[in-house]
Parts: C-alpha cells; sequence; structure tokens
C-alpha cells in the first residue's frame, strides 16, 4: 500500500453505524455521504444500519449515488440554480431525488430543471443557507403553485457544532428546532430534516436526522460524541529522521486542514509541528527510523477524503472515493 | 462552466512565465509542478519561458510528466523509499530522473529501484527532510559507492517564504544558501538547487531555482512579490441571499486552507464570513443576487489545486489536472 494512504477500520465502521442505526433506525437517520463520498461506504450504511434514504451535498454525490443504485430516496440538501442534471436522473427513472429550496430562484430552478419534489429549506442559526421562518410558508406556496411536491422542511442547525458542552448544545439545538417546527407549521409534508452527529441525541424534532461524520469520525468531533469510534486514519511513511524531529510524506494535499493540523494516533505518538504540501513535520514520542510507517487522524474527516481517489480497508478491500467533484 | 470552477487567466500566467524567465531564463529555473499539478501549464512554462527541467514533489508528478513528454530532466525534490516507478521510467527511457536522498536508506532506495541520478538533500534551515550540512559529503560518497551519479545538491529555503520583509527575507536566504554551499563544496557536483517564488530574487547562490507559485500566485505570496499577477480566481455561483450575507456554492473542497479562508477578488469586493464543506459565505459590498457569479483567489494555490479536476483558461481551453494523486 503505496503512502500516503487513508485506512479505514471496518469493525468501527460498523460499530458506528449499529451505534447510530439503534438510536435512529431505518428513515430516521438520512446519512450524509458527503463525509466520505464513496457509495461502498454508503452501501454499508444501507445494509448494516438499514437506512435507505440519503443526504447530498452536491449534483455529482447525486449521481453517484444514483448510479450505484442507492437512488431509492435521495436529498440534495443544498441550493442549485440549475437542476437539468438532477432533472435527468428523475425522468430516467434511476433516482428519487429531493432538492432543497430557500427563494424564488431555486424553487424556479427545481420547476424548470425537471425536479419533482422539494423542501423548504429554512435558516435557524447557522450563517448559511435558509429562508426566513417566516417566509417558508410562502416559499411552499408557490413551489406548489409551480407544480412541485413540497415534502416538508430542512434546517440545519451547524451552529450547535461549533458548541463543545453538550447542555450548551442542547440549548441552541432545541432553539433551532423550534424555529424549524414554526415553519414546519407553516409548510406541511412529513418530512422535517435536520441534525448531525453531534446533534442527534438533543434533535426531538427532526424526522430524519442528516448525519455524516459518525460513521469516520474525526478528531475535532470525537470528543463530543464518544459513543462513536475514530475509524479513519491516514498512513504515512517516515522518509527523513533528524535529532529533532521526523519527516513524513503526506501534507497539505491529503489532509483538510480548516479545523487544524492532525494529530497523531496514539499507536505512533508524537507532536505534529508543521504540515506542508507533502509532508508531516512531527516530533516523535518514541524513536523512529526511516522506512516506518506512522499514522495520524485527520482534525476533519470531509475535506480530507475529497483529497483521495480511494479508501483502504482493514480487510483488504479497496473502495473507491467515487462521489467527489461537482 | 459549472461552479465551483478554477479559472486561469492566461494573459497573466504568459505574463508571470516571462517575467520569470528574464531572471532565471532556460535551466536557470527549474519550475515546480507542485503548485498547479497541471502537464498542460507546465508545456506552456517549456514552451513560453523555455525551461526544460522541471521539479516534482510526487511520484505521479514525475510519472505524469513523463508521460506528457516533458521528461526531458525532471528532478523528484523530494525523499522516497520506493523507487521502482521511477526506475521504471528511466528503463523505459521516457524520462530522466534525478531524485533528491538524504539518508543511507534513501540512497539505498533509489539505487535498487534503478534511479541512477541523485541530489543531496541539505538542511538549510526548513524543518524538514535534508541531511546536516557537514553530513552531505559523506552522504555524496556513499552514493557514488551505489553508482549512482550525484548531480549536486539541493536545500529549500522554505523557511523564508514565511519572512514577509524584503530584508529580512534576504538575510535568511543568505544564512540559508551560505550553508549550502559549504555543502556543495563537499559533494561536487554542477546543480546547486534551491528557491522558491518569494526567494528567487535573493538567492545568488543556485543554479536553479525551484519555483512554483509564480505563474497562478495567490493572496498569500502576492504582496511578497508584486512583479506576478494573481492569475487563478475560484468562480462560484450565489446561491443564495439574506438581508446580512449572501452564501456561494463552493467551499473546503475546492480550496487549501492552511493560509485562512479566501479572499473576494476586487471585481466582486465583500468579505468572507465563514467557509464550509461546500459554501463560502460573505457580506457582498455591493448587493448580490442568486444566480450572480462571484470570484475569490484562494490563500493558497497548491492545495487549492489538487482538489481540482480541471482549471478553464480565459481562452475557452480547459486544461486537465493531470498530476493529482500519488
Amino acid at each position: 500500500m503505496q503512502t500516503p494512504a487513508l485506512v479505514v477500520d471496518l469493525e468501527a465502521v460498523e460499530a458506528n453505524i449499529r451505534t447510530m442505526a439503534a438510536a435512529r433506525p431505518g428513515t430516521a437517520l438520512r446519512p450524509h455521504v458527503k463525509a466520505h463520498k464513496c457509495t461502498s461506504l454508503a452501501r454499508l450504511q444501507r445494509d448494516v444500519g438499514g437506512h435507505t434514504g440519503f443526504t447530498c451535498a452536491t449534483i455529482r454525490e447525486v449521481e453517484g449515488m444514483a448510479a450505484a443504485g442507492l437512488g431509492d430516496d435521495l436529498l440534495l440538501a443544498n441550493e442549485v440554480l440549475d437542476c437539468t442534471r438532477l432533472g435527468a436522473l428523475v425522468d430516467a427513472g434511476t433516482a428519487r431525488v429531493t432538492v432543497a429550496v430557500d427563494s424564488d430562484e431555486t424553487i424556479g430552478a427545481a420547476a424548470g430543471g425537471g425536479v419533482r419534489e422539494v423542501l423548504i429549506d429554512v435558516n435557524v442559526g447557522l450563517p448559511r443557507c435558509g429562508c426566513r421562518p417566516d417566509d417558508a410558508g410562502r416559499l411552499a406556496d408557490r413551489a406548489r403553485s409551480r407544480g412541485l411536491t413540497v415534502r416538508g422542511v430542512m434546517g440545519y442547525e451547524g451552529h450547535a457544532t461549533a458548541v463543545h458542552s453538550n447542555e450548551g448544545r442542547k440549548v441552541v439545538v432545541e432553539k433551532a428546532m423550534h424555529a424549524l417546527r414554526t415553519a414546519h407549521e407553516r409548510v406541511g409534508g412529513d418530512v422535517i430534516s435536520a441534525g448531525s452527529t453531534v446533534t442527534y441525541a438533543h434533535n426531538r424534532v427532526a424526522t430524519e436526522i442528516q448525519a455524516g461524520s459518525y460513521v469516520l469520525m474525526d478528531s475535532y468531533f470525537a470528543p463530543m460524541t464518544p459513543e462513536f469510534r475514530p475509524a479513519l486514519t491516514l498512513e504515512l511513511t517516515v522518509i527523513s529522521v533528524s535529532s529533532r524531529y521526523a519527516v513524513a510524506d503526506g501534507g497539505l494535499k491529503c489532509l483538510g486542514m480548516d479545523h487544524g493540523p492532525p494529530t497523531l494516533h496514539a499507536d505512533t505518538p508524537g507532536e505534529v509541528l508543521v504540515v506542508s504540501d507533502e509532508h508531516v513535520t512531527f516530533v516523535p514520542a518514541q524513536p523512529v527510523r526511516t522506512g516506518d510507517r506512522i499514522r495520524v487522524v485527520p482534525a476533519h474527516v470531509d475535506p480530507t477524503v475529497a483529497y483521495h481517489e480511494r479508501l483502504h480497508v482493514s480487510n483488504g478491500d479497496v473502495w473507491e472515493v467515487d462521489l467527489r467533484g461537482w
């Protein structure tokens, strides 16, 4: 196995899927594929977890899931202004596609592009997409007037993921879900879609949770949800050793850095000094030699996986990261 | 053109190539392809700049350059412990390959893998690869005893790129190059390879400069080298607008974030608030509407380009980013 290589602990992945499925069985969870961009892993979420609907962040993710035969109920939980590729999937009958809308323009794009089902995306406090809660009813009416089926609402309480204490997070989630429930009363439909790995336990309003990170985990979310096991490491080869530090052969082009640098795995302990394009310079806690393999835990899984062509599974399988791009 | 999309200003690229080639013509520059991972752009560096040797950071970059017919003189300016893929290129006659070595192990890998030419990589102050300057002569002897041709030394003064003042950077470069010259006296050979976009003007020792960023530039390096024009922007579509901010359709999976978030381009001014997986939330300086296109300037080009499959060129061409992966 050539380094840098992402390695998946299959036992931990399956344990994570079972843990989440126990709390959120079947369609009560709509796993978000943006966290892993891998249809092999999504299939495991269906087969082991029993989840048949999935959340996507990009058109390419929707297309890839449909092509992999996982298109029973795909939600593009994001606004798009050209829905023709999505509409083509609906026309071909390869996927049921629902898209988030939060404006007249995105409703027009859905209707014009051939998508038939939407959720009204409601802003519940995160500075991102979503309409004002008090505008949700108007948008639902407008969508229906364009011939679209409004399945309900979504509202991502992503601002709660920055709150590290459980109690603090619960307060933020409850406030956000109060807003989403209010919007839902104006919109109607069966679906209230929300949530994430670090808020699912506090969310009593959502009919489905859009968690993604729980499958692989990362060093940022791990302390907040100890019920899930870290399942993804980046394996590197030590290529240079000096008296003060050592250097391994992977860096900024195989690690999402927005949540900071990776941490060394407990099996090969030490401290990361600096990360450059193709290198991690680190101070090993125990002596290492040129040629040794080390493992690091990415700080943020999603943009890390997006750099890689494949995941190396602990049982010897290789999974293609086949949902990359747009 | 679907967004998010990297857009290359071809006129700026050619101006940058000419500016650098005027200071460092022909083989006095060994352009680093890690900055763009694109053989179409490397070909322009050869054809417009007259540079025939290139610097690579990964085996895949070497293979891709050889496959594109750009293998006249490829330096892998990095340590590797399995040189069989490089040796295969040498055996096939598709490329001249020189690899950096800084230890007995990497010398053994070069000789064992079928690479015939090396540079002794010398640590000149950056906490990364490279032997101690006083060990360079011993390593050169060892490499020659293994049948390798030692072409000279390399030593990357990357720590100077963190010094923003010209004068301060000059002092760091001079100290680093003093160490490299000392090592070269013990090693011999024709090549002293070093440098970068923000140190080339201060480097009086290197026979060849390994600059990469100068072609496309980014918002981090630009203030240090105003002679080069920003040539790369990320084009995004505004997908949601609220009273306080707007949201565009690209984020952490299309932007290297180690040097911080991107900045809005002067043509579509404003302030970036937050970057998430597939979104940039920003405060526009002038009103924007859903469906508008905006442009951002990446803070760090190299890990940004590595996320993308292609570059959209201002003349309508599309260049594949064909050197990704390892």
